[in-house]
């Protein structure tokens, strides 16, 4: 990596707030955009009215709907888009992407179907060694980043000196990147996290307070260590940014759109009435369903995905779901 | 232990809240307040105004101001002070403490001048094995607990059989005790979390958002870990219940007396300010200082600790603690 020109490819909330973390490091950010409105809104109004309205972006940000133009002398490639269309996007995007750049994924979520994630359907479509593959992942709320306000977080590949290589990327004066050789930890971290917030919102709908909301967090974090480590994971990285840190501001946030559609499913709406109120996707809806599939076929305990399947799925309640975790017997806290 | 009678030292919201679970539980509760207006309210009224407004107080707990009448007949002695206040308080009440009662532990602290865990103190004042102090702690805010809301919580002794008998005196509804070994491991959660939730506050009254709170949350659990398995306590104990619940619970809640001092001291208030406003004690703002000298004398690295201390001593702005935490070179996270 010795360009300075970034492509992020999908221009929604968190997209657009990494570029202008980028931005801010240094970089010339280009943005793929699916929409025409969408790019062009970037480039002439320097504003994601959709997304992140109200936030000015630096001018060293443009937008295209062509894939070539975005890629073009692009050695690093950021990679935003929905993860249930990563592997069709990717075959668009493919042919436009420099040799030797390097994948960067802030996609959290599980292929449903192949169960792989993220990182592993981009080995497998780009046909790319694991030193061409980064993910980031921390508490980064989008629209607090977008606002400068500090954080931190985590960049990991396989290959310690391009996480380095990135980590120089992508540091500007609010983002504190960590490096980290952990891609599966991470993840899994920000995926399971996803279903975990749709847990706590529909505690939060329902009308329980912090001990509870507490309570879904810690044993939710146990039930992601337990197929993190299942897998090979450092433990370290789920009780750090990618895990711990990124599950807390999840769950904690208002901002969050996980938890907001499972406070929805408290308040009683349906999934079906969630999706035809709001543009923005939830992706633990669907990754609870696949993360599902893959602790089911590892064998590994997962209560806590097991409910959010079934609630999501129109099988069960968010008041049963809520009874069955409180009527489990009691018992010694670990093992 | 085969009664039903319990005495709570202390008729604090917590102490109070505690006595609704143990009442809950079938339990007959004494309560000894300090004061002669307390313990008349809670008989006569079934309210503890002061702690607990607007929540009526079930008819098995009564309360006392003379120790001798809380304790006799009492088979579980629950401890609920000050933290400060153990040693010279346990003076008083030893004295008409029940051949044989198990002490429970709620308080959360470490004593300032000999660095000794509130259970150590026990230990040594009423010169009892460890077979009869018992610790509880968990994402406990008394107030959410004091309406019944679902919680979940360690009982940890020592001696296994003596946390099972008293997992079974303290299980009600509402409230659902897991059994722990590690009395080490949650005491250091508790401990370390007010001081967390402190500085958290201090963030949040700055302005600070989610994503910040998040990190210094992670960080905070990290830092607690460290001097936790330094002193042998068992790590898992810290990703819990007592460990990630308490500290969630306590950093998220609006309802957490630290985490509402330190918001003050982030407004800009001074610590005798703050005192001068409420009855209510921040043990964080004594702990700190305790917790700093035990990790100084083990040699373990404790920011978080050794900043809040500087704040409580007025040596350091809340802003200036922040701008050092967010100017700290990037690493790799781990190690």
């Amino acid at each position: 990596m010795t360009g300075n020109k970034v492509a992020v490819l999908g221009a929604g909330s968190w997209g657009t707030a990494f570029s202008i973390i980028l931005a801010d490091a240094g970089n010339e950010v280009s943005i793929w955009a699916r929409r025409d409105e969408v790019a062009a809104a970037i480039n002439d109004e320097h504003e994601n009215a959709d997304y992140l309205p109200g936030i000015e972006l630096p001018r060293t940000i443009s937008s295209t709907t062509d894939p070539e133009q975005a890629l073009a002398g692009a050695d690093v490639v950021v990679l935003a888009v929905p993860s249930q269309s990563l592997r069709e996007n990717l075959g668009t995007f493919l042919p436009h992407v420099q040799r030797d750049a390097v994948f960067v994924s802030l996609m959290k979520g599980v292929e449903l179907g192949t169960l792989k994630r993220m990182s592993e359907v981009v080995a497998e479509v780009a046909d790319v060694g694991p030193e061409r593959i980064a993910v980031v992942s921390g508490p980064n709320l989008a629209r607090e980043i977008a606002r400068r306000e500090p954080a931190a977080s985590v960049v990991a590949c396989a290959d310690e000196s391009v996480a380095t290589a990135l980590q120089a990327r992508v540091h500007s004066p609010a983002f504190r990147p960590y490096t980290s050789v952990d891609v599966l930890g991470c993840e899994l971290g920000g995926a399971y996290k996803n279903v975990v917030a749709l847990c706590v919102g529909m505690a939060v709908g329902l009308g329980f307070g912090d001990n509870t909301t507490a309570s879904l967090i810690t044993r939710g974090l146990a039930e992601t260590a337990r197929l993190a480590m299942r897998l090979g994971a450092n433990p370290l990285t789920l009780m750090g940014l990618a895990g711990l840190g990124d599950l807390v501001a999840t769950c904690s946030s208002p901002l969050s759109r996980n938890r907001t559609f499972g406070e929805k499913l408290g308040q009683g709406m349906s999934v079906e009435e969630i999706y035809a109120s709001t543009r923005q996707v939830a992706e633990g809806a669907k990754s609870c369903s696949s993360l599902r599939a893959l602790t089911g076929s590892l064998g590994v305990s997962a209560p806590i995905v097991d409910a959010v399947d079934e609630v999501v799925l129109g099988r069960m309640t968010t008041a049963q779901m809520m009874e069955a975790f409180i009527a489990r017997d009691t018992k010694s806290e670990i093992g």
